[in-house]
């Protein structure tokens, strides 16, 4: 067993199992502790929420927890591992949004026999919570589930795989074309990949100014263009008039790569082919469509952004779904729509162009970082992403009408501490 | 509004909503800790369940978390609240479980339309726990519910407001038979009650050695007697041959009386007709059948037992759900059979047998307690619950088949901080 293997397990395994405990909130330690935390006190909240179901947020955990589901059937890079396999994903997923957000999360496994299985086991369950993360379920089934939930639940309902990666990924690359000196309404943008992550990137492009036009996207039978006769609902909404028919067609000219399809699917050859100041998200994890090494030594203007944690700019998810999450909940929205979606984007953008903080540098043991082309997105040890990213979506939300509580009085927020205004 | 109610209100909103919060049980300071919590680290344990799936017992929090799950229809003694408004009391109950056994817990409401929906539902996410334990479920439908999860779940589902309450109530009762000087097996017992609590008590009164022929049950139309034609399969299993048609007619010479039905049915002139030591065992919360007072001086020769933990002999599901799920969690249990619900009866039983610890007297302020009248069943501050109950219980599926793990080499427990060997 590898070091890093071993680790990993470890990690897992010791001294208790899993990553996630509850805690108690309230005192417990005597018998009248407990005849209020339990019967005969627990009939009064009960009653005031058969009352009026609003009051589940002011006397239970409902407001301040996300569910983390996943069918297992796209888990990570691995694949459909199934449900049970995904466990321990859903539970770093909750360890993400408490210790960046403070939001508590359970993490639940369906084992459904079909989408609208699926749809209705959630459906049926969704009042338990304030929110719900989807994760790890494969396209296109993703997209019919994801709709389907949105339409039925009164909370928000956000595929993380397609939103949050869309979002950290366009802020990253709205600062990569500024510093480029390149326009996203002109920008010729090349997506390798087709799948969940890819297609909501593209739809976000869209939403934030780029032009489906000027999109070529790519799954692995090549090129998506209107001759094809494959192609689901999803990918045929980016179906183009072209000749292009490969990667080398498509890359030859263009301003934008976007990876979101599997490890060393781009090469030096590419890269060389692409315009001046080309963009190049590689964003598979860990080994990307093209190692930033590789790139760097092909094209030295290359702006590049990967997943991994050991080169800049990078393109980590976790920048994003505590924080949309942190600012729906606390204004009780009733989803995340598209407009919160691009108020986390312009907030993530923003913040990366503002100095970095002295905590940040330390971190990363770095003398200086600023806005440029190692420094387009911000990192993840930031602490004012809490603030900036939350009262964004919160403010869109708001501003939008999904909100069902005002703009918290209790922004700004400064530490996970003081997150939950209750 | 009372102080009472203003003090479980507060209770459940202030400082923040609920009873329950996430925990992180591992290191999450540094970038390296978040790369093993979550991407690429989480990949390990994923393709170690995926290869085998009990490896979820090592990897994950499943062996040590429990769902209580309701959908509302039978909150306390409220009645059909609907799921969400039973959210308060599954949170308390999790408080319980944490408390008393160190179980880690998610509550999941579901608002199903049939109880087929709630059974696929339930069934399509219990990979999820490690147990499930239902709860505030009305019957019959709760019958057909946790038999049909049992068939399709590999891991513990026990409806507490059936065994629960049976197990303790069962444990307090053959005490009192003892110390009235009589035998279960010919004792005429009248259980006023036909609901999930009354039927399955009547069930472990029978696996304890009752004979059904001495029991008479009655429901809200009277005694359920072989005549009647308006039974459910459940009721109807405790029909008996009779003339009695009244609790009036039925408690004349009676040697017990359970009550699982509703505040005041039983009055001054009932319990005078019972035979002599009668044992009285009136559990409807918070106002029993016969308030202790009333039932004392209508017959100083009573034993009596109620829900209230301002009398003596407090019949309290707490002496038994979190030690059954402990013990059942820590063998593995594929599910929580008669034997080990006997065991647990036994377990308390003979606990009570036993001189009180000095913290116990503390506690209740008393300078002494001993098995007797008033006192035929521990208390709930007894730590020695912990590791009696659970390790019958334990002991029990590992003797009758069902446990997937030998008796813990963890064991004996002494404090929930030991409860969780791995």
């Amino acid at each position: 067993m590898t070091d890093a293997r071993k680790a990993a397990l470890d990690y897992h395994a010791k001294p208790i199992p899993g990553k996630l405990s509850v805690e108690l909130t309230k005192p417990t330690a005597t018998a009248r502790d407990l005849s209020l935390a339990y019967s005969p006190g627990v009939a009064e909240p009960v009653r005031e929420i058969a009352r009026d179901p609003e009051n589940a947020y002011r006397y239970t955990g409902k407001g301040n927890l996300v569910a983390v589901i996943s069918d297992g059937s796209a888990i990570l890079g691995l694949g459909n591992l199934g449900p049970l396999a995904s466990k321990p994903v859903m539970e770093g997923k909750g360890v993400l949004f408490k210790r960046f957000a403070g939001i508590n999360s359970v993490d639940i496994e369906v084992n459904a026999e079909s989408p609208q299985a699926f749809i209705d086991t959630v459906a049926r369950i969704a009042d338990t919570w304030g929110g719900i993360n989807l994760e790890d379920i494969k396209a296109p089934e993703c997209f019919e589930i994801e709709q389907a939930l949105i339409e039925q639940c009164n909370i928000p309902v956000f595929h993380d795989d397609q939103h949050g990666t869309a979002i950290v990924t366009v802020a990253g690359m709205l600062n990569a074309l500024e510093i480029a000196g390149k326009s996203l309404d002109s920008a010729r943008i090349v997506c390798l990949g087709a799948g969940a992550a890819a297609i909501a990137c593209m739809k976000l492009l869209v939403s934030c100014g780029a032009h489906a036009d000027n999109i070529v996207m790519l799954d692995r039978k090549g090129v998506i263009h209107a001759g094809r006769t494959d192609l689901n609902q999803y990918k045929a909404m980016f179906a183009v008039q072209t000749d292009q028919r490969t990667l080398d067609d498509a890359i030859d000219g263009a301003d934008v790569f976007i990876g979101l399809s599997g490890p060393g699917l781009m090469n030096a050859g590419h890269i060389r082919k692409m315009a001046p100041n080309p963009v190049v998200f590689a964003c598979t994890n860990p080994d990307p469509e093209i190692h930033p090494d590789v790139a760097r030594e092909a094209r030295p203007d290359v702006i590049m952004a990967t997943g991994r944690s050991d080169y800049p700019n990078q393109v980590n998810n976790v920048l994003g779904f505590p924080f949309i999450f942190r600012g729906a909940l606390d204004v009780r929205a009733t989803r995340i729509n598209e407009e919160m979606k691009v108020a986390a984007v312009h907030a993530l953008k923003d913040l990366a162009r503002e100095p970095v903080p002295a905590e940040v540098l330390e971190a990363y043991e770095m003398q200086s970082m600023s806005f440029g082309p190692d420094y387009i997105i911000p990192t993840p040890v930031d602490v004012r992403l809490l603030d900036r990213v939350s009262s964004a979506v919160a403010q869109a939300a708001v501003d939008s009408g999904v909100a069902r509580k005002p703009y918290p009085t209790h922004y700004p927020l400064k530490t996970v501490d003081d997150v939950y205004g209750g």
